[in-house]
């Protein structure tokens, strides 16, 4: 119930113990499509499982390290969007997200990061959001790259999918930037 | 920013570390007419004694305990409200609330404590909602007979008050009666 | 071990780990009795579950937040008692109780709420002590009542008994009037 | 108030917080007595340290683990006793203990460990209880003497106290002496 | 891989968890040569419960009371030594030990506790090490009587083993001592 | 007194609780050299910070998430190195590193590193090991380089050093390459 309004038609939702069904079925009902790229889809077996993993978010709410919030797109759960951590002596943060198959090409995402960079630099006065993409996640790539993030640099064999390494894009926004 | 919208002037907003500021000010500024019903306002003696007090209502947040946000009237912080814990076997809370002087008489409560009943009988399938207001505090009293809850006692000498012992009338409101 | 001593045939004894045995063949032997009240009585299912349950009881002691102690009568436990919670700012606690069938009549539970009286209004120095009862629940509503406390209301729907609600007399009882 | 009954004389009361002041006061006035045998006694200097230490206490008995208690004579608190902690692989404990001078040679002492090796061997099953005390400390050595345990060994320079190292003789009683 | 040398055949190693597997291959291969004078021995019954204990022996040295290493004799490990805990108001602590068959008559269990004194009296600045052996343990009791060790008693049924109880002797060396 | 050894002339130790004090040292005498690249060189203002510090690392290397040693050469402490923390998912880690002034151009730090990619690779089985050097740090940027890692990218404004940003170029090392 508790959301950080996007636009009229999206809403960003904390998860609450509540939404555990719900959640569930959004990355049930989407696996081939997830586990592309996300590393976490296969070992999500049944919704209790997110009976523990909820407070665990909450927890990095509560202790002003970043947050994991539901997509809501005209009250339809669609997708997920959060700080990973925030760094306070840098004041940096990093952006992770995904979409439901067939949501994809309306803007959702890119409206969502947005947002989220008005509130990473507005109302928290961060200095630096960053995006990791897998080299090969065009879609994935493409929100960072409309917004005007730079793209920095490639780390090597940054993340593990299952039964292989891949590259990782990395992109940064400043807030010298933004503000233009 | 997570905030949980009545209508199209109030939102009611997570308290976050960032707020602190901003809620011991609020305090600050209206103590002669808050500690003549709260216990704790005298003890309010700096903004940072927020800095702990705020992860504590996010961790009962986390716990699916209740929470406390702030009442933001056309953007401004003018008062707070929240469940001070959930009873998830006899699933019932409890509702407390606070409003600044200068913006009582709008209706900003009674609108408040509205969304809080949605929230609980129809998001979180809670069966009963308490209040409890001290009996001298007509203004308080209010609020939950405008919205039809019935005053079920007088709980005798039920809070403290600096100096004096005062009786605490209590309200309730249950699921079948909201819903109709 | 450790006990409060009520009179010549009644003391009040600290649940430690190994009286987990003793306590669950209480409960076991008086289930339709007690579930009749208690909303727990069907989820223990095995002795095993007090050596959690018990530790959790002396944590509250501990943080000097109430206690559970066993009704011994002539050695033999026969019922439980204690104090809910203390809430130290209003300086108020609450009674829980309960006696296996077969030992009702002698008059144990109302000598042993009187020892908590005493132990509340003059050890603890606190102002007042609330007993809730089901409201039909006549035998135990005979506790209060006998000890001269003051009913304050009726909680609708107050707590939850395996597949209905039930409502919850309030009975009270404050320090000025004990001492007379 | 949770107290183990000796005799008509003396019961053991488990330290709650509210003991905090009379049991600084015990301390405070028996200073000279008491530091001659015990290391921590000029590191109290006021009342409220006990605010700490009475919580680790019971939490050691929440955990099973020993626990420390106050001994009342005719009512006033003349001295301390406890179980340091339980060896329940090798079902073993070893007993401390002070005494406020002017209370020495009534026997209260002697009767209070005879009362806690009851509970150790009948109520908790142990196997063994040890003693240590300062090789030269003739008043103390006489308590395990008096009860007919077996001194069993002088560890060297088992204890500081304040400026140097000192012997500490251990006496060990077993279940199976006790229990003729 | 963190090491405290010993000589040119024997090293001192940190358990971490990448060990288990290792740990627990030595005391399965050497059940009924451990298991005559360690009680822990049929407890273990698979790799996985090192992932537990070690970690737990890690945050006794994180706590500064104590550690759990590896003997690695010629790069294989062939037993394990360690402090139990630290007593640093007294400034002393107590070595244990064992060595798998076969590799006795090599002095590396000598060698080893040597090595520790060293550790115990010149970096940590400890007044006071002990032992304790079983007393029918005649390889173990050699340890510390060819180091110079002075037996200062016996505990009686200090220690329980499977379905007996049996006797240990304690060595104690000190400071002064170790330095001549 | 636990180390990781890299040659005859040079140790990694894990900090310990008595090593407070010639850490604090190190870092006092060399703040002017230190603090040009290192974010926290002025708020460490007192040896005693290090006793609540020190068990923050040990605890890292307890849940096996990376370690913080000092690097001796020849006895002395001359610098300090570790692995900030361990992705065991994806088999990574990175290495922090600073070595007091006058000790530089020995090719301590080179040798040191070295080590410790030996550790990662050959002990702990990981897969990519990272550094991130200031932009303008000629001497850190030398060490991965020397040793054969790639730069991997620039990122912008990736630390606040005092009263500035600065850019942070990333070098990576994966297994595959460093085995040959």
């Amino acid at each position: 119930m508790f959301t950080l309004k996007v636009d009229q038609e999206i809403e960003l939702q904390l998860f609450q113990l509540h939404h555990s069904e719900e959640l569930y079925h959004l990355v049930d009902s989407n696996r081939n499509h997830l586990r592309e790229w996300l590393p976490w889809v296969d070992s999500m077996s049944s919704p209790s499982q997110y009976h523990s993993i909820i407070p665990t978010w909450l927890k990095q709410f509560m202790n002003n390290n970043g947050f994991n919030a539901g997509i809501r797109y005209k009250g339809t759960l669609v997708g997920s969007i959060g700080f990973h951590q925030i760094d306070w002596n840098s004041r940096q943060t990093s952006i992770g997200y995904y979409l439901a198959s067939g949501y994809e090409g309306k803007g959702i995402m890119t409206r969502s990061v947005q947002a989220l960079l008005n509130y990473a630099f507005l109302d928290l006065n961060l200095n630096r959001v960053e995006i990791r993409c897998g080299i090969g996640n065009s879609k994935s790539r493409a929100i960072p790259e409309r917004l005007g993030f730079i793209q920095e640099g490639i780390i090597r064999d940054g993340e593990f999918l299952y039964d292989h390494y891949h590259d990782l894009a990395v992109y940064g926004m400043l807030a010298r930037d933004w503000e233009n």
